[in-house]
């Protein structure tokens, strides 16, 4: 994969600290054409399952040469691996916590761990790997290195695991995965999961008055809630022009009912 | 406007989500040599005023070939319509809600509707039009294609009215705008409302002591109120290391007093 | 250092105002090829040092010819002067208020201060420097100018003083310098503070348990304190999976004891 400039990086380390930049700093210092693209830097502190969703989300917009570094890492330092997972166009680069789930999982992905052998360990902090170890790493992958040297395919990468949505005869138990930035609930609840049955209404809890199924924010009044199918093909609940985290008080995990009928 | 290679975003969407890593996966796959400019994700959820004053602060410091997509809108998939401005080197896509008004009340500026019949309206989704149909839609111009064809020009487009400060005697009464990082009070008084006549004092909401009105921060005390025209040319309120709007305990829409003399 | 195409921003600007993206437009509309790299907007407002100790750490990684404008600069405005240091690859502009201090003081730098007359200060505003002055001088330096005639050698730039720790025989007492995203507490005590010496373990504040010095995070339990040499070589307190901060309730200056043994 010779010849990759672009370079997309999802960490949680925010942009108030150094910690970018020196990342950035190492891969422009070896790379002075690159395209170095800040993917997001707000993965909520050490929560691996948000940087999973949104690689998820991301990975099928990209169709050009890249190659992600995401460091969301509870476990750095310790014996964790790191891996890199390739399709046709993209890399992944990112240790061996459940992050590249989503990734991995999908098809013509190949997944590799990387031998520690190829490494000067003398010189990688215990702290940093992002830029110690994967930045440089990308670096050499974006000049040619050949990836079978990096080391062997892998199956037994750590996977995060979302409970499915459960059918119920007219009922879909569902539970909100996490917020966005609006305060909209996305849940675990996917548009296969309802196929071709009628969405009634929604509700939260268990509790709360019934929240209609709608195409798009402005079929409510302003202030009142409603589930749509996401952008990313996911059951949404959301507040128009409000947050639905704030006017329920949700959390991640609360519980949501689907009603359906039968067409 | 065939060749143009920077693309700006603007929006609300914050940096935790996907959203704007995908318009960004949009636009480098389809134009690998974009350099694609976050201006700001920060714009405050659903505030057209805070993205209308944002651009029209950017705009003339800018003067080489730019597509500005821009995303601020409460009412995403509801009829409103795309709106697409142009001056002699940059362009702005945005809803038709206000957003663009102080670019498009430029002299110069064309403004377009964008025509429905040219999208593929089965691929797009409801919810996410910054992603679906503006960023394809910047690549087709930026690839050359002619504006003309997109759809006619208008003048109907939805106006943003910011209240005209009233001046009464030796009185100019006017209110805050927004507030900046810093907690600045910014104001709908700009430096021509004042013209040549001499500013004594300014006081806030008609109680507090009187605020001098200086050239720069260190002129007063630190901690300590002042007024300026700030870098927009408006007049900003502030407190010198310290926040005006905790000061203050302030809300946009304040009224600010300014007391002139003569000269 | 002509032909410089990498321009870093470091400011206090935060990203909801315009004022990165004005400074922006002024360095890509002279310098349409330029690479602009966003290192930080968010040091806290008006707090140099962390705006000093976060070019500290970025500077070493950094091989090829840049250049870096820095603002954090409560005395904007008053009468201090504008600095222009370089290095081998890599110039800083900054004001002259301490903000420059850990890379001027780095060997083979040289430091100048930017003669007014250069300047048309007719069209300078008051209080935004960085677009006005700092940006079209980066132009002005990436496009060959000579550094010599921008204004003479100086020696006697601001300083920011941090404490050096104290060794009180067997206890080596140091404070807080400032928290990084995590929450994790950087001290002023250094690598080389230590030297060969053993670290038995670690005291906040005189109270609290013995908090072990470790190499990596996952040495402790989860929520659980630990001490340990941060990726920047400066000794940090930090919570497994947590925040040491909000635990300890610390602030910046907080002392820090660190008890050494023998080996």
């Amino acid at each position: 994969m010779k010849g990759i400039r672009h370079i997309g990086l999802l960490t949680d380390f925010g942009m108030k600290d150094a910690y970018v930049s020196e990342m950035k700093g190492v891969i422009y210092s070896a790379l002075p054409d690159a395209v170095v693209i800040d993917l997001s830097h707000e993965i909520s502190p050490q929560c691996v399952v948000e940087g999973a969703l949104f690689l998820e989300r991301f990975w099928e917009y990209w169709h050009i040469p890249l190659i992600v570094i995401a460091v969301v890492d509870p476990g750095v330092g310790s014996e964790r691996r790191i891996l890199i997972g390739r399709d046709k166009h993209k890399l992944l680069i990112c240790p061996d916590n459940g992050l590249g789930t989503f990734v991995f999982q999908r098809k013509h992905v190949e997944v590799r761990c990387l031998r520690k052998v190829d490494l000067d360990w003398e010189r990688v902090s215990k702290t940093f790997h992002g830029r110690d170890i994967m930045a440089p790493l990308a670096v050499q992958i974006a000049n040619g290195y050949d990836l079978e040297k990096l080391g062997p395919l892998v199956e037994d990468w750590v996977r995060i695991r979302i409970r499915e949505p459960k059918l119920e005869k007219d009922l879909l138990l569902g539970e909100v995965l996490y917020f966005d930035r609006f305060g909209n609930a996305v849940t675990n609840i996917r548009r296969e999961d309802v196929g071709i049955r009628k969405m009634e209404f929604i509700r939260i809890k268990g509790k709360w008055g019934k929240i209609p199924f709608v195409e798009t924010y402005s079929d409510v009044d302003t202030g009142s809630a409603l589930g749509l199918w996401g952008s990313s093909n996911r059951l949404e609940i959301a507040v128009n022009c409000g947050s639905c985290k704030d006017k329920f008080r949700l959390k991640v995990g609360a519980r949501i009912e689907v009603y359906l009928g039968t067409n």
